[in-house]
């Protein structure tokens, strides 16, 4: 360990004895899975990242590439005693292309701190999530991250630009392209997203970000029934098009936990079965104000052919503050959850159609086996506009085995018969990797493990992740 | 050859004594690059490619795969004696998912027919480009395409979802998914994106469409210099925001050629260096609109600090007709300067402060060299939006072996010195593949054969393409 010491330099080795703050390195903020590594490097450069890597590649030593650790597959915490690589310290913003709207970056930069560094430019993350204030911007292209912004401004697949990653042997590969367009061969930067660390640990990375819009609404509306919420989604589809930046809902239980938990206080006069949170952004306030009155106009009135209104009651924030308690209705949710109990959490794509299906049939399979208040504590919620359901199941007596038995595997199946994913942005990590083929064909599992062989050949690179039973 | 027939049937096999009809598969439209295939085969279904890739797989017969053959690298034609396989009778769109704007088709699919289909159902397809009534939406995938509305909706590695393709030893890879949202292992389909078919054959793809706006606006604006051009840009970006779907530019010398060969009339009053076309799309006619009035408002005025206004004449069209006239005028550049004479055309992106520079430093360079009338046949247009320059030099009296000595290396060297990329959008074919360590690290090109050997170790797709000296 002299040599990792005299690399890193003390800051950038932690190491036995230093228990405590290991400890935070080791386990996951749910405490779901918990690793028991003896070793964090906090390497400061990608020099410093390369020179790790070909020691541990010379030696067959396991490394575990970790940024903000606010993951919930259990993807970036250590199985077993692995080394674990933190990206935190390489925290820099290099440049940013204010002609074309590029940033290029370390990639251990928070995503808020980005985004912060952004707004005082007149650009933004084209993505936004629960942890933003924890979570890095190269922990965000390891796992894909979708959010709250995929919608408006689609996946990081299509945003990332270039790349610069260091591989399973300590080669620094150079793909960090800062233009807009650059058709010059493969599209090297994608085998690293989405990937999880298994293929090479991005450093720095290049990122489209669109110009920051100065107007902004947000709005909260009660539906009957999850038909209505379909309707609505189609509405401001229709009525609000380049402006819509976010389509969620929520059930009524989910929203229930936040009312409880945190004592918010019920925008809408009575309680409704489902929510919709609508966020418009665009570069005309009185224009953006205009299509939301009339999709309000046309949500809120009995359609041609229909029998009753899409839309049964609704708010629309008046200001930032207004904006931002509807927003926590929707971002405590996950909190409010945990805090209650213990959490079996799900993320999967479905079919929209078919989306609320999986809740009330999650309901009708617990309440069959004898579990009671299954209306309260079986919730859905998640990105409307994506397709994208999380479902929540909070057990408030704590983990509960039976339970777990009764979800697992039955939901993934359940998952794969409707055509959905099993993790729609979450990815796999450790926690689902065992159940890949679900959501994806034999000749891709195969295809996939060929690419892990053929870039990290021993097997190092955050091990039992991602593919069944781990690396070979 | 009585296998392919057997496989295919007759309408699936294109053999010798067809020989007219074979030409058109064996050379690219502008007739630069000219293949010798013998045999072209026309598979109807995936199972079909399939056959055909295992057989040539176990006799080591080279495959070229070709969609529209539009391309202008030479990347879809054979440079000896290569198999062509042509995918235009794979054109079959096979599903549309209404709920979450996901449409799914063989790659043979034509993309102008894929927008109509669309078109008819309130969708569209997020790309458009010049020969969209001839190339495939496979070719479009295999050369990661840009085209036209890449300012609004990202790249196609971006909108691609899911995709189906056929490997070098016939191995059918199903990674088709048809949700927007999937985060369950690595992306496998950016694999094939931008490859140029040298690493497989893609059959079949889902793509994200997006509602098609109710209003549309094309204006075009005479500026002064390329200083102007900028700005002008920046207003837009600022006052069109969202709406915004293309901003293009051409200098008056690339118009001259519209002008002169077609006749057409210049819808301005005056003579301008530069040229802007500005395309808005949007759910409300009013709104977008005023949106243009307001941005004609901040770029004719003289704005604060500045000595000049930034553009000095301009025309917003009134009807449907007359924006095709104006769209006209910049879709019609390359056509009419290839019938001038022969042109030698570069697709480059670059730093957006220096796009108009290497046009000014190639007429310096080739008058310096005595060839005449440098300001009239060397010509710079392109999406300025994405700092993507297409620079075309026209030799009147045809094919000049002189003048392509004095454009090249140099002007690739030009586009590497100033960190730009000498394919934007064209990909590298059989035209750029040699000259691709001007725009990729070694660390990078070595990936890419690492690829290219674990995926195709024989070496039988598309060879000779996209790698330096071809495959091994």
């Amino acid at each position: 360990m002299t040599f990792f010491r005299e690399k890193l330099g003390d800051a950038g080795v932690l190491m036995d004895g230093e228990e405590e703050e290991m400890r935070r390195y080791n386990s996951d903020w749910m405490m779901k899975w918990v690793g028991r590594s003896r070793c964090v490097l906090k390497p400061a450069s990608t020099a410093e990242v390369a020179e790790v890597m070909k020691y541990a590649h010379e030696r067959n030593l396991a490394v575990v590439p970790q940024g903000g650790n606010t993951g919930l597959v259990g993807g970036s915490v250590p199985v077993h005693d692995e080394i674990v690589l933190s990206l935190l310290r390489m925290n820099q913003i290099e440049a940013l292309d204010k002609w074309s709207g590029i940033v290029t970056c370390q990639s251990g930069v928070v995503l808020e701190h980005l985004d912060n560094y952004l707004a005082d430019r007149g650009f933004m993350v084209p993505l936004d999530l629960g942890a933003k204030g924890t979570c890095t911007i190269g922990g965000n292209a390891a796992t894909n991250a979708g959010g709250l912004r995929y919608l408006r401004y689609g996946s990081l697949r299509g945003n990332i630009l270039g790349m610069e990653a260091v591989l399973a042997d300590g080669t620094i590969l150079d793909s960090l392209s800062c233009l807009r367009k650059d058709n010059t061969g493969y599209g090297l930067p994608q085998l690293f997203i989405g990937a999880e660390g298994t293929l090479g640990i991005i450093t720095r990375l290049s990122l489209l970000v669109p110009s920051r819009p100065k107007a902004k609404n947000v709005a909260l509306f009660g539906c009957r029934d999850f038909w209505s919420v379909k309707r609505a989604f189609l509405l401001a589809r229709q009525n609000l098009g380049e402006i819509l930046s976010a389509v969620e809902f929520a059930d009524r239980a989910a929203l229930d936990f936040v009312f409880t938990r945190e004592g918010l206080r019920d925008p809408l006069t009575d309680q409704h079965p489902f929510y919709i949170l609508i966020e418009t952004s665009g570069m005309n306030e009185d224009h953006d104000g205009e299509k939301l009155h009339n999709f309000l106009e046309a949500a809120m009135h009995v359609a041609d052919g229909e029998s009753d209104a899409v839309v049964t009651d609704g708010v629309v924030a008046q200001d930032a503050t207004q904006a931002a308690a509807i927003w926590r209705l929707r971002e405590g949710i996950s909190d409010s959850m945990t805090f209650s109990g213990y959490v079996y959490k799900y993320d999967v794509s479905l079919p929209l159609p078919r989306m609320y299906e999986l809740v009330e049939d999650t309901r009708i399979r617990l309440k069959a086996h004898g579990v009671a208040d299954t209306e309260k504590i079986v919730v859905g919620y998640g990105h409307l506009g994506d397709a994208n359901l999380h479902l929540n199941v909070c057990s408030i007596s704590g983990r509960n085995d039976e339970m777990l038995a009764l979800l697992e595997p039955w939901l993934f199946e359940w998952v794969a018969g409707a055509k959905g994913s099993i993790s729609a942005e979450h990815g796999l990590g450790q926690c689902k990797n065992d159940f890949l083929h679900l959501s994806k064909d034999t000749s891709a599992v195969n295809m996939m493990k060929q690419l892990k062989a053929a870039m990290d050949p021993k097997g190092i690179l955050n091990p039992y992740k991602v593919l069944p039973g781990g690396s070979a």
